[in-house]
């Protein structure tokens, strides 16, 4: 089996050979950029990840996993319009760096290239399985999304909702990216699925953890502003937690901050108080609670696949662990 | 062979009957908005024709048809935010009406939408190929309307690059409707291929068309004002042959009005002195000449089809010529 940096290397190479090149260049230029200014390659890597663990050649992956990548990116180019935001792994944004324009049109044209690098893989047996996955996905974090913004403006989020929105927004592509993995490597439909289901899952614990490093996380490790989600009234698990669990006069607090208008916040004091709250209510347990609980639902979706050995196996307990520790 | 009106019924019943009432609302709202304030329904009668011509069941194109105006309507959406446009058939764009995040999101979910209705055809040894075609024609798609923002500041713009816009932002998708309509029905490969000649002229010939109405059209007829291409500094065919005929004085006129900033300019004084020019240099003619040159090339593309009889490329003749006369 091969290790994650070869993967990595492997994938790395892929995408140069296969840079966007063509003509309109104020079309393509946006694409590459975004596909070069950094970025994890996680999703990719569970792609040739799933392939390689089934014994299949991890190349013939290559192209789904480019597929998710483009998929991913697509995502972050309107979002990152829709959100307003001026930085992208400390880079000007595409809408910032060219145009709102640029933003949308080149995103348009990553989606349907996802397509195109989808219907490149050799085995067209799987490729109808493949398309409908891949769509249901793709609506799924439009879906998502479009939760994420309502509930800005929603003061009755509810725990079963928030998780259903960060499952749909992150974790279905998550899960995408190593059912098809695993279907090219020639796992069964039950192991894909499987594999899907363990993606799934560590996507949600991802998330979680997200949310409590961003309050909790040690700067210099964490790579953002601690507090950036409470300054920003983000409704995360720990505040609608929180949220659940205070009392009448901690509500009273959390609505006074939580709930009004960014301007004119003094920033430290909010991130203070709530995180105080936050501490004397127990929320950052009860949010690991919640993470460690979808991390055993992955390995059990895992323990269940019975084509994978134990070394197998233990690899990718390994890697979902250290993907919560933010090591890899 | 049905009749367009019964075609065109038997699309309505079908978009009705498919209306989006998924959640979350603020996603599908927009969709059903932009679905039900009208328009032609060229596009999906194009792919019930491509079907039934070839004594395909109409029915069996429905999926077909829904993803080419699905398609078609999502494009919409994002141009019309790009092309920061108040209205659309009369009636306030999306991102008017609702917001730009709503044109953004809700116009991606319809990009996925339109290759889930795709994927729903019965016939799935045709799939891959429809899939491949789709996908080629959305990035053609992209790239038209990419070349058609990089004309507007672009003065040196020739008719072989215009021609080339105007066939990928327009004309590969009533290419596609016929292509794939035609697969559906049961044409070879090469009669399908030869529908989708048909269908690109003929939608190569309606943009020429369009532009000279636009210029020299009855506003009673044509529905807009006469003039705003003009008064917009758009670059047409009409204005990009007479930079090509003009004199020395009439480029200097020309260039003085067509390639000033908008504001502050008398659009009566511009529309009389550039239509005059215009007239002068006989480009009227001129694009009636290639216009008709493109006619000829669809009803070539049809006259080859051996498995259609000479009624039924009559039929076509006829709806080609009235669709040119903006009859239809």
């Amino acid at each position: 089996m091969k290790s994650f940096t070869e993967l990595n290397q492997l994938f790395q190479q892929y995408l140069t050979q296969n840079a966007f090149s063509q003509s309109p260049t104020t079309l393509y230029e946006p694409i590459n950029y975004i596909l070069n200014i950094g970025g994890k390659r996680l999703r990719p890597l569970l792609a040739l990840r799933g392939c390689n663990l089934f014994d299949g050649a991890a190349e013939k992956a290559l192209p789904v996993a480019m597929a998710v990548e483009i998929f991913h990116n697509f995502t972050l180019l309107h979002d990152d319009i829709m959100d307003n935001a001026p930085l992208r792994r400390g880079q000007p944004t595409v809408h910032t760096q060219y145009s709102v324009n640029a933003g949308i049109l080149s995103g348009d044209a990553m989606l349907l290239y996802a397509y195109q690098y989808l219907m490149k893989i050799d085995n067209k047996l799987i490729l109808p399985e493949l398309m409908t996955s891949f769509t249901r996905m793709g609506i799924e974090v439009c879906e998502g999304q479009q939760h994420d913004m309502d509930f800005e403006t929603n003061p009755s989020v509810t725990i079963p909702q928030y998780l259903k929105m960060i499952e749909y927004k992150t974790a279905v592509l998550l899960a995408f990216a190593f059912q098809a993995g695993a279907l090219i490597g020639g796992a069964s439909r039950r192991a894909a699925a499987q594999m899907g289901e363990f993606g799934r899952n560590v996507g949600v614990a991802f998330q979680i953890q997200d949310d409590i490093l961003d309050t909790y996380g040690d700067p210099a490790v964490f790579g953002k502003k601690v507090g950036g989600d409470i300054a920003q009234n983000k409704k995360t698990y720990l505040l609608l937690r929180a949220w659940e669990r205070a009392d009448v006069e901690q509500r009273r607090q959390l609505d006074r901050w939580m709930l009004a208008p960014l301007e004119g916040m003094d920033e430290m004091a909010k991130i203070d108080t709530v995180k105080g709250i936050f501490t004397d209510l127990g929320v950052r347990q009860d949010a690991e609670k919640v993470m460690n609980l979808y991390l055993e639902r992955a390995f059990d979706a895992l323990e269940d696949i019975r084509e994978l050995n134990f070394g197998k196996k233990e690899v990718m307990r390994d890697w979902a662990t250290e993907l919560m520790g933010r090591t890899v």
